[in-house]
């Protein structure tokens, strides 16, 4: 059975199975100089504008801590939400790796907003604090929320406006696309992003990630940050293959738009539901629901999926969720609520009995 | 045309990618808490003994690194080679990314000796001096030459001995043991290295390696390095399962086995021939000649090479290299080298005719 | 005139400088195996129990780097106050030259609680989060506040019972220690503290500060991480000499009880005086106030203080602030205040004066 | 009584401790915002050239660092002789706390050549090799000798004309000057120098180095730099009073030359004896010699000073170094030799006779 766990439990789409078998033929030089790697470039351009230039990496962690080790100096800092997963999921190696400074700060549903960037941009001339020179924003959010081209272009220009350099983590960057129904350049180079990792293993391909430099002044040393950073693959033919056949072609906004209908038709099903609560705005594709302790448990003993430490229960979907897939986790889902408000009312009433009982004995 | 150049410009064995295309069936939990990374570990253990423990990464940096900091303390140092991967190839990783302080040591076919260990081993009470805490060697080495189990043993007794440990960068170890002739164990557990960094990418594999913990004393953390190394890959059962084809079987020793035997029938037919050498001893899949410069000039030319920093020519062999490859190679050198020795004696005759007729002019 | 802006505008202690001068005979064995040094050791014992072991440097973010890296492994983190000293005012330093990641979290008076403790006690089986093995307490705080002994007690039980250590930011514990009226031991190694920092440049010395190990334990390679970090002083004997002078003997406490008693005038002078608040508990050396903007403003252009991110008016008092010091800052307060309350009434009134003429306009 | 240990053994120059006493009136703003900070840059200026800035840190080991950063970027490497403080002395702090790869270069008398500058300055193109941005230079190197200015110019150029920039160890660059008998400047900003640790501590001070940068377009971040890699003294007045006592005027150039004479003194006391080699030209305050390891060893019982790891034992001069220190050490030394030789004639004829005993035996 599918799970709900993570969009990263799923394999790989076919197609992208397809594209590396097509490549598995003869020798190609390591390293990025095949013949794949140097096709990529134009299929970056043609989504990200001609100013754009890929750097194809391995994980979302080190397309992250390149992209912000080329956005900073060696004294920087990066403003970010307290739910980004630069701060919360990659066991400190942005601190480790590249000495980076991060200031996280609170937000409702994962975005940053204008004030938030303005209130942590202050110490530019202190040396006690760390610099703040990137603003990271995730696109789409940890919490499944989607920044809008205005909201991304606002903080861009505060960013800016500080000498500060915006870095996107796309890590779903398809599942904004999808909701948006905007090409990427609209929200990204249009908008003033500056860099940003392009994910490409929760959007069906085995693994593989990129680092996208938007504005050409970034693109410095860029090859020596990934290979410092140890995420140069030597046989590079075969991520940059897969990422020919996610974008190179339609097939990137068909998977995210599947999950994200996947996501929306879950919380279709669960919406109107008594004692049940969406906890973020559903506009990628993932799901956080708040549910009666007891109803999450008995979900827990058939479903895979996480609890997530701001408490609800995180639902996600993926380009191979199935409508069944919905349905069943659905429906098992409102079948253990109702009984639970059933047995609610059964203890209600048992309790008042037993308390006119007590009361007369 | 297959070329000379590297073992990683070949593609993946045919048995990989069934293994991986086989792999791609429905979700399995992701970070290798999936059923092949499990299985993987028993497989481990029946090559390197029962207290091996594997950790899938992603390229060799990766896993040299994090190995090394497994063996060290934030103020560790590592005696290698003057030709290792680790101070010559991984772009300051290990200095970057772990902080850690090398001392390379010259070595003439890039194997390091018990009176090499010896030399770099003093100034352990001097905080003046980063405390050397490992020693790293290659097996195979950069050179294509093999450690004896005799030999790592003898450097593993006087390593311990002053407390450090010992490291193997296993990048081509299955080509050291095709050499040797002998179990994975014999020249790894058997002969006291405590941790390894075993290659799967130059073996055949698409893309993965593995940091083999031998000493369980050494086995803390190793996850935790892993991930803030940003050497996590979400869906591992792509990686585990192509190390279960690899190694849960012979293909592994097959495909280094080729590769050496290539190499060994590359240098045959070069070793006879006047105006060239072999530097240094073939024992694994790299051939290291000296050249006449004209030669090498044509060579380039025709075939994908290297030069090498040390001056020869490095041809590499791979596990899909053909016997006709090596012929043709090895063919165009000898005639390279033949035409120029006929042409430096006509200049030679030219220039004794030229020199008689200037004394007569 | 003296300023009210940091404890370290002061200049050294005339016993400090005498120390030094006395110091200053004929050759010592430099990096710390001279004989001040080796007599400090036995005044650290007398004040923090026969485990201490006392490693001097030079300030105070290289104590506290050097010893939150004794106390953590490559992949660990800290938690701290959102006030901390290490997160706020060390430019990144425990992120760029020990790769840690740290974990804020607000507070209302720069305190750590137990709650705050155990919310931020997770994740110590995922390596998508940094592993928390530290809890880093100032005592005193950056906000002038001070842990009692049982509160670090509480907290270091909650710590150690995950297997984390407690670290103390001492900058200021000779504060405290006045404070609190209890030898040093009593609120560090007798609470449960691991490892501490103490200050002795802001309390009268010309610049020095020692890390200060409690649990022999995490007595490894400190010497090596001081080094490391950059921290080993050769002329050693000069810092020892100023700590002999501090701490062998009740200069110390003087030191810092006058500076507390000259911050508990200053607040006294300011507490009854309406339109002002005094934003922390006045415990240490420090007094926050709020004052209106325009008594600020005057303040500002005679008297050197800094204001606090968090709002107020921050005026530290030092070993060297006179009690003639503290009634003319708290004499120029109160009258820029009295005066502005007079001219607000008589804008007041003029401006119902206006509104009056206006209405009749 | 006087050892040869290190020049870091000696105390502070009686003027240096007058310039701190005097420095201790009133308050003022710490961490470089005061008036002698403020004064020192002139001074450093007058030197080494209206383009020089100067920040004041704590040893040498921290300007070093911090130098090297200014000057490179994330990914850069330092080419450096084997025997630089930079690769033996620092505990790997250059790795740690910046990152660096470093490729010390083994020399003859701790000088690097052009030659040597030329045969590691490749790999500019390729990602694998850490990109060599500085060539560092110890001016006068750890073995006493001293660069002159058209060597330095030489360097520079060839640095520069591969990109890379230049960067001086001075911890004893009085030394050098006093040997050249040239103002600072010459050796340094006008032959062609970027930036350069400048040393105080040896020279007389108590402590107290700086980073002097000389090219403004590395004058980027420096305080920044300063502070994250824990340099910063927030009493800087302390170690800004100590330059000005050193600089304005010529306290640097007699401590300097005071030292070289003492150097050169021991040295000529030397030269003539039979079995004593002096190992490199005496240029600055230290004297390596070779002797018999019998007379090492009785040495080694009155005098304090250290075997080098390159054999010969070094005796070092320091500003407070006396005539008399020297002629003691001479005398001892030549007594020592001289009585080894002879009992060595006698053993010899000992043994002489011993023979003739045994052959008649």
């Amino acid at each position: 059975m599918s799970s709900f766990a993570s969009d990263n439990y799923s394999g790989a789409a076919p197609e992208i199975l397809a594209a590396i078998a097509a490549a598995n033929v003869g020798h190609q030089v390591s390293y990025g100089r095949d013949e794949y790697t140097e096709r990529l470039q134009g299929v970056f351009r043609a989504h990200f504008g001609d100013t754009a230039r890929a750097y194809p990496v391995i994980n979302g962690t080190g397309a992250n801590v390149i992209a912000l080790q080329a956005a900073t100096d060696r004294w920087g800092a990066v403003i970010c939400a307290g739910t980004a997963h630069i701060t919360v999921d990659e066991g400190g190696a942005p601190e480790k790796v590249a000495g980076l400074k991060l200031l996280p700060v609170p937000t409702t549903h994962g975005k940053l907003t204008v004030d938030d960037i303005a209130r942590e941009a202050w110490g530019f001339d202190d040396e006690h604090r760390a610099r703040p020179q990137v603003v990271s924003l995730s696109q789409s959010t940890e919490l499944g929320t989607v920044y809008t081209a205005a909201e991304i272009r606002a903080i861009a220009d505060v960013a800016h406006g500080h000498g500060m350099r915006v870095h996107l983590d796309g890590a779903r960057l398809a599942n904004a696309a999808a909701h948006l129904g905007e090409p990427l350049r609209a929200f990204t180079t249009d908008a003033g992003v500056d860099i940003l990792s392009f994910g490409g293993t929760k959007n069906g391909m085995l693994l593989g990630e990129a680092v996208v430099v938007l504005d050409p002044e970034l693109d410095r040393g860029l090859d020596r940050l990934r290979k410092s950073s140890m995420q140069l693959v030597s046989k590079m033919r075969f991520v940059s293959a897969q990422f020919l056949a996610l974008l190179d072609g339609d097939l990137w906004l068909r998977n995210a738009g599947h999950a994200n209908a996947m996501a929306t038709r879950l919380a279709d099903r669960m919406r109107d539901l008594p004692g049940v609560e969406i906890s973020h705005p559903v506009q990628a594709n993932a799901v956080f629901v708040r549910l009666p302790e007891a109803a999450l448990a008995e979900l827990h003993g058939r479903f895979a999926f996480y609890d997530w430490p701001t408490g609800p229960a995180r639902w996600m979907t993926s380009f191979d969720t199935t409508p069944d897939d919905v349905d069943q986790l659905a429906g098992a889902a409102r079948a253990a609520v109702t009984s639970i408000r059933h047995s609610n009312r059964e203890q209600g009433l048992a309790m008042a009995r037993r308390k006119v009982t007590r009361a007369g004995g």
